[in-house]
């Protein structure tokens, strides 16, 4: 599937913490920069996520606010 | 002004387009990798944004997907 | 890509509406329901989005709202 | 009260799932499709919400991605 | 219908300005405080909302970052 | 850090409240309106946040519904 979110960053997941309901997951995109994703523990479980697997950081442009 | 914001991204303003209402900022975020941004044209002009400026890319955790 | 997002729901573009930076997009997933989706122009042209098109909507589940 | 949202989906809740302070709770809207919704225990309390219950999964137009 | 979201501020909508698919709605929700919203202009028409119209600001927990 | 997000709620914490990986902050921005943010541990840690302190609400147009 081709999606319509504008930015899809490649990396590699570096940390996985699950909640009772909710995870984080942090994905290196390169360059040392490390994006935060907030996703729910099901998702991790449906995607077998680990440490180590390499992963796109999706989001839409709508969800990006600038700072100056 | 510090934020909750997990994910603060510093880069350069690539490129700047205005709509009527909507603007889309593109900020190259190091290595080549760009995130596209979809905020107010009054965001813009408060900012006093423009191309060849240095600037955050700031996005929640909870906006952000997961991809493998 | 196998994406985080809980929801994605498979079906039909029925309306496809340009503006001067964002479009609105029209999916029929089945049953006379229908998912509109705000995206920017260039996702759809970058996807070739057309009308009659199979397409999917995909929301993270910290996006949707309950009502009762 | 009427709401913007442009997505309101009438269904019925399927499965309620309480976390600590978040709640993952799934509707039924008809044909199979199930929509999740991640919202604040609070707000389950709030609504009352339980499983049988009729409910709408309401999300904003600029929430949804669109796959191809 | 009664919503999961957290925050439902109300108010009187003191600015309406269209684009061409994509509208902004300021509600002054007391003491000087506005809220801007970005909504379609579909939602608009809907709603019939007009400049001096009792509404509602509705936004998601999951949706407001904290500064400090 | 100026940001681009047009609404920008100066308020007093009023509520703190960690779950595993989620915490709920209560902002009171004025005449007894309180804003609810869900945000991760690690924000609040990272601010240092606690009842009391000065925090702004910080709200992207396009994650504000409006209601009438």
């Amino acid at each position: 599937m081709k999606l319509s979110a504008r930015n899809q960053l490649k990396g590699k997941v570096v940390e996985l913490r699950k909640g009772q309901t909710t995870a984080h997951v942090r994905i290196e995109i390169g360059a040392g920069a490390v994006i935060t994703a907030s996703i729910t523990n099901e998702a991790v479980d449906d995607l077998g996520l680990k440490v180590g697997d390499e992963a796109w950081a999706v989001i839409k442009a709508s969800d990006v606010m600038v700072g100056k």
